[in-house]
């Protein structure tokens, strides 16, 4: 099952999908069910409820009457992964704990979803905006101190994720902090796919694209810490919740394809292949066997004082 | 004024405090404003309808019938300090960027309220669960870009925070990740005052004091960046939204008591004078002029695998 939100106007959803264009909403064919995917992920039997009535086929819609929500809108956290990948380690030249994993969070409304602008900095405020393709872990079940082998039974599915980065930001100091949380920065989609039609996590591919042309291209099995290890580590301090996100790391680059040359500013972290999004890119992170989250890069707020929430255009 | 956020059995509250005793309860006072403290710093004039809805002092309630939650309970980021004063720069042995503050992030569901027990890992897991006394701001007006000199203008008011952490998770790697987001680890509280009663937030002191004996004492003048180099360097990338939470970092810490001996465990970074907090403790955070937050310790859940989040006795 593939199962995303999306909003028709103002009114938020829960679809699943039924074909390549149509789904069913689940708001009209299970009105019992809560209103958010979050909500029913936190109903003990939600996504098999949510699938029973999918099944019917009623309530049919078009995807594309409506906009594609970040897959969850509102998980309770957002763990993200730093180098977890041994390509993207030895590319930046920076050091990370072979023991454990390094972590960071994002906040929700940094995050939109498929086909959703995200916001490339004005030059006055940064230029190296960049794409990070990479494995988003859905949580269903809450768990503590969940064992390694049994980490799985708690995935309610997986997502792409593009981990959007403002690289300035992100060299300002120790901690990441606003470089990964820049406004509508990251995306999230299009859909949750469910562990059985998904498979096994550390048997897929990650591929990034930016306007057509590939940037990254690996296989998942070469995670540093894998999805089960992810989630006992987390769990450790922490109840993972329902709807939580587990953002499991970039690749590494792919290197520049033949004619290119480095873009202008290369100050900082420098990764030969990397390309920094600019208004009008179209950025793409596929996974194999789940499908493409697509997004247009739009030019975020001038740098000037502002009271109200931007909308790009 | 001082306003808070509470819970009445399960159903959630606002408050505005009239006496020592006492509280205004906004649901029945002013039944047309929203029902969360975010809800009413969303509405342009929020504030000032609840003011006016409390003055009149209907609806008063006792203020021992209920029980506090954290200030806002549902912020969409809370971004935290590290290294904000030069104190505990020095303390610490640590580096930080004199150019740029070094921010990380919160999930608002590791933070409790004012009396609410905080958690205190399991020695198995992890015996370094320190505090940190901070001063939190939370914000009123949303923006972007906001001018140093109008930064104040956006700050609907203050409250006590102790950002509680577990070091050596903390210390697992770069990023601060899972120490700084340990299950209900940190605490929020008791209200929120307002600017026209709080004064200048540079002038205040932050006492921190576990089972009576002070720990921390410093005042906010030794900010390495003040409040509003904050707000104008986190609006760069953001737009600051209403109920957003900056916890401005923690001070040094006082000298060992005489006679005082270092804790068992003194392993990664340690601070003489720092006592790390277990069941049964008291942890209190005054901020002059506002109020104290003050949480009993409790045990956190047994490191064994658990599907249902742990309730603390």
């Amino acid at each position: 099952m593939r199962i995303f939100s999306y909003r028709h106007g103002d009114t938020p959803g829960v679809g699943v999908v039924a074909d390549n264009e149509s789904f069913v909403a689940l708001g009209e064919a299970a009105p019992d069910l809560p209103k958010t995917l979050r909500g029913i992920l936190e109903q003990p039997s939600g996504l098999e409820r949510a699938r029973d009535a999918a099944g019917a086929k009623r309530a049919l819609k078009s995807l594309a009457g409506i906009a594609f929500d970040a897959v969850i809108p509102d998980p309770q956290a957002i763990w993200c992964l730093a180098l977890n990948y041994k390509l993207h380690v030895e590319e930046t030249g920076l050091t990370t704990s072979s023991k454990y994993p390094q972590i960071f969070l994002r906040m929700p409304c940094t995050q939109v979803g498929h086909l959703q602008p995200i916001l490339c900095p004005p030059p006055a405020v940064a230029t190296k905006y960049e794409y990070e393709g990479e494995l988003a872990v859905i949580i269903g079940k809450g768990g503590r101190h969940i064992p390694v082998e049994r980490a799985l039974e708690h995935v309610a599915g997986y997502s792409c994720y593009n981990e959007g980065s403002v690289r300035e930001y992100q060299g300002h100091n120790r901690q990441f902090g606003l470089g990964k949380n820049f406004e509508q920065s990251g995306s999230f989609g299009p859909w949750l796919m469910t562990p059985d039609e998904f498979g096994d996590p550390s048997k897929h591919r990650v591929i990034t694209r930016v306007n057509g042309i590939e940037r990254q291209n690996a296989t998942t099995d070469l995670m540093v810490f894998g999805v089960p290890q992810l989630i006992n580590y987390l769990s450790q301090g922490y109840y993972l919740r329902p709807g939580d996100v587990i953002v499991s790391g970039s690749p590494g680059s792919l290197p520049p394809h033949p004619g290119e040359k480095p873009p202008a500013n290369t100050g900082g972290v420098y990764v030969p292949g990397m390309v920094q999004m600019k208004p009008g890119d179209i950025c793409e992170v596929e996974i194999s066997g789940l499908g493409t989250l697509r997004n247009p890069v739009a030019a975020d707020a001038p740098a000037t004082y502002q009271t109200s929430l931007f909308t790009p255009r």
